[in-house]
């Protein structure tokens, strides 16, 4: 039977691989020493290391041909051509679209896309220059200063990432919460420090059906009610952003405070959308602006730049490899970031639910092993937590390091550390320290040598461990921009790789649906039908637990 | 060669693992109708279930002999005898001692520790009290009712997750802050809406020489400084926390501000120390005391319940067939409570930082494979981002769900959801959905055929997906000290199954040396010797870019 040409091209880069077993990380710098600039690229700022990898020069040529024969360039152009690459929703995705630069037409089904998505932008711009200059009144006439954003997954995670992202930039005077959790207990803590005659909510859910969000706007519009009587006028008190503009006029959102998205955009690549509302309240539309160009800076780098020095494709054949080729299943991002907090979950998101399938987008089943598990934290918070696991665990995990040169801040000193941290990690990650250097110091250092023989068998660290370093100048509206699509598209080039449609999510479906029935068991209905003895013993014991 | 008792425990088990192969659990429910009774186990109001595992009740006793056999009595023995635990530092592990619930003699090297407990204990609520009262004067006479906590990895995550799950018992007035990442953004951010004068700092470190908390404590210092004058009396602003009173002292920390911790309690395991005095100002003495009794709590159900039912073990058993049995490599934690929101990064913490380990206690290398990636986020959220990935991924990840059943927010409907939510996925995982369910459903609800056949395969559920449930009444101080219990010890015994330390964390060592040398480079030193290629072109690169 003919193999097709990526079975071939994988092959030949197995032989590769297997080519370098047993050699460490460090035999292969010191056997080039051209290594680091044979394998780091740069584009737009950005500096991205892959010379700490598991591979060498000729196998990212090899990792590029397979890019290119799994229809990378083809692909790339289906998506910038405003063609269907979901094509199990049988939709385009366009979220490039919301951050184009320019006003070129982009047709979807013969209509440009384009005047609407300016239009909403004007709209954005007009609410957030207006509660920023303090003119935007409520009910009672005082101006609205205090916005809660009710949204979860891709209607949360981006805009309260990057508002958490450029606190730097925040407007004088204005406050934006987020409530995501269906959990009383979330909405239940924001509300009371907040007074309703200055308080926005923005309603935030594509379908408007999402049960968490409308439990809590719901809640949250009984609670303005009550605040500030029954006949008070709210309609500059709830902001809706959703494709599914009659939902919200029938839960009473005024139309000119309903901001649509669109079905070509998916909920976790729609920070550019609407959805990041709370973004340009919290930061101002320059601010705002800024990230679109940022954005879309990266979508041009990406759009032309050739395979073998294009960042998202690089970061996408990186994780391809470990997984496929070195069966390392788990990625660790690590933002040496404190404004970059929340960015390992905003990744983590958009590449475990763009690409946590099996089904190859044909309907088959994918021959190859889809994303990692992808989680991590900001170092060096957590060089005091799982990177000792990372050192010396004995499972392997490829670790993934995300280094902003300049702070905002100006301490020079303390950034100093911070950076000196994230590169002595990954030296450490690959050098590693042998017994005999334990041994060796700690007898210079005057240890008694029953207690070195004791101890230095602890203080051994493997070392030959894999790690990928990002550099870029800072972070700033227009960096976040970039870095942000950057991880976008790398999420689609795996989903090309693998052969996946990373534009669906048909995994949240199935315990959503089961959710149905174990409520009305809860609430007092009948027991599910064929749920299984755990979950009907579970629901039995919550009975029990209440009724003590 | 005769074989060790626990290597032919374990080698019958994996007979009965193979006997497994190919039986979905769906099956294993099927044929033991008792199967939910037979694999849950309830203590002190928990409920852990343990029967959506890929285990049988016989398999679970096999466990347990195995845990005997790898010295789990003797072991726990030597915890609660406060012998060395902590061979490679030659210390016991006494944290369990901070929440004696009675004055019993706890004696290390004859001495009794309890009265030095009792009188920190005394003094961090005679703080606690006295700012909640109003009655802790600073410099300018003005009380103090701000608290920024700086601190790190052990010295930050457990009082930052406590303060967090228990806002609502949160003192009137008082503010709590928490500084940990080195980054000068962290501070940057906190300090200038803060006023100085009404502002205590904690200065938390073991050591106090934890590079990151000294420096941010330096610059915090010196902001108070700038702001209260040169000459203003800053000892009522500044309180340690540390085993290294002497350099707290240097630091210019008042002596009576100085609370000692002991070099018998690990960083990760110190919240019921002095660490935890932020939880004591911000929720109050009382909730912080009961916060130690449901600790106490559980380490009486740990030191006294059988294998079979001792709820740490079991979890810890739980983890250890899976990854040793099963290969699976990855556990998610998702606690379906917002209150509950950090406990995932504390639990990743708690177990990776004390089983992220290759080599055993004796010094060899370990035969069995340590902690796997430990990883999550609160649910609802979660579903939304990294469950895809669950449901339709194809890695293996082994699933934990912590559930609160009563909220402290009084909506039972959103409660409702919240539970029903969590129960649905944990039977989702398990059954799955077959593509006839989804044919023949589409078709019902009048699909085209065609479409039918295009979607279909990408709405399949493998099922079959292993996860552990944990109820519990509810969130509130005297809960949440049972269930930090529940996770150290659970941790504790993982180290004895695999034969490990687990309270030391040698692993954090090597990457601290090397980056005094990539400071000093950065800073406009000499390149560190030895520097692999990669770490030279990266500082180099910074370098670079910020001459620009």
């Amino acid at each position: 039977m003919a193999i097709s040409l990526t079975q071939s091209i994988w092959n030949e880069l197995l032989l590769k691989r297997d080519a370098l077993a047993g050699k460490p990380l460090a035999a292969l710098f010191a056997q080039d020493p051209q290594r680091f600039a044979g394998l780091s690229r740069s584009a737009d700022d950005l500096l991205l290391d892959l010379s700490k990898q598991r591979l060498t020069r000729e196998i990212v040529i090899g990792l590029c041909a397979f890019a290119e024969a799994s229809g990378f360039g083809p692909a790339r152009e289906r998506l910038f051509g405003a063609k269907v690459v979901n094509a199990s929703e049988d939709r385009p995705a366009l979220h490039w679209a919301l951050r184009l630069q320019h006003d070129r037409p982009v047709l979807v089904g013969g209509v440009d896309v384009v005047p609407a998505i300016r239009a909403v932008q004007a709209r954005m711009r007009g609410i957030a220059d207006a509660i920023g200059a303090g003119d935007w009144p409520g009910a009672r006439g005082t101006p609205i200063d205090t916005v809660v954003h009710l949204g979860i997954g891709g209607s949360d995670l981006g805009p309260r990432m990057a508002v958490h992202a450029l606190a730097e930039d925040r407007v004088a005077g204005i406050a934006v919460h987020f409530v995501s959790n269906v959990d009383p207990a979330q909405l239940g803590r924001v509300l009371p420090g907040l007074d309703p005659a200055r308080t926005l909510l923005i309603v935030c859910s594509k379908s408007f059906r999402t049960p968490e969000t409308l439990a809590n706007a719901q809640a949250a519009r009984d609670w303005l009610r009550e605040r500030l009587g029954a006949d008070a006028d709210l309609s500059r008190h709830i902001v809706a952003v959703t494709a599914n503009v009659p939902a919200a006029r029938a839960f009473g959102i005024a139309e000119d405070n309903i901001l649509p998205m669109w079905d070509w955009v998916g909920g976790r690549f729609s920070l550019w959308s609407a959805v990041g509302l709370p973004v340009a309240i919290a930061a101002g539309w320059e601010r705002f602006a800024e990230l679109l160009a940022g954005a879309a800076r990266m979508d041009a780098h990406f759009a032309t730049a050739p395979a073998t020095g294009n960042l998202p494709l690089l970061l996408a054949l990186i994780d391809f490899w470990n997984v496929n080729a070195l069966k390392v299943t788990q990625r660790v991002t690590a933002p040496y970031s404190s404004a970059l907090d929340l960015f390992a979950l905003y990744v983590q998101q958009v590449e475990m639910e763009s690409n946590g399938k099996s089904v190859a987008a044909d309907g088959g089943a994918t021959p190859w092993i889809t994303t990692p598990g992808v989680w991590g934290a900001a170092g060096t918070d957590s060089q005091h937590s799982f990177f000792q696991w990372l050192h010396q665990g004995n499972i392997a995990a490829n670790v993934e390091l995300i280094v902003p040169v300049a702070s905002r801040h100006g301490d020079r000193a303390r950034q100093d550390i911070l950076l000196a941290n994230a590169l002595a990690q990954a030296q450490a990650l690959l050098a590693g320290r042998t017994r005999e250097d334990v041994e060796a110091e700690m007898l210079a250092q005057g240890a008694d040598p029953a207690i070195v023989e004791r101890v230095a068998p602890h203080r051994v660290f493997g070392g030959d461990r894999t790690s990928t370093m990002l550099l870029l100048p800072g972070v700033n509206a227009f960096r976040l921009g970039q870095l942000c699509a950057l991880y976008e598209h790398k999420a689609f080039c795996f989903g090309v790789l693998a052969g996946i449609n990373s534009f669906d999510q048909w995994g949240v479906e199935l315990g959503k649906t089961l959710a149905v029935g174990v409520e009305a068991a809860l609430a007092g209905g009948a027991l599910p039908p064929d749920a299984d003895g755990s979950t009907v013993g579970l629901i039995e014991a919550i009975r029990a637990m209440r009724a003590v």
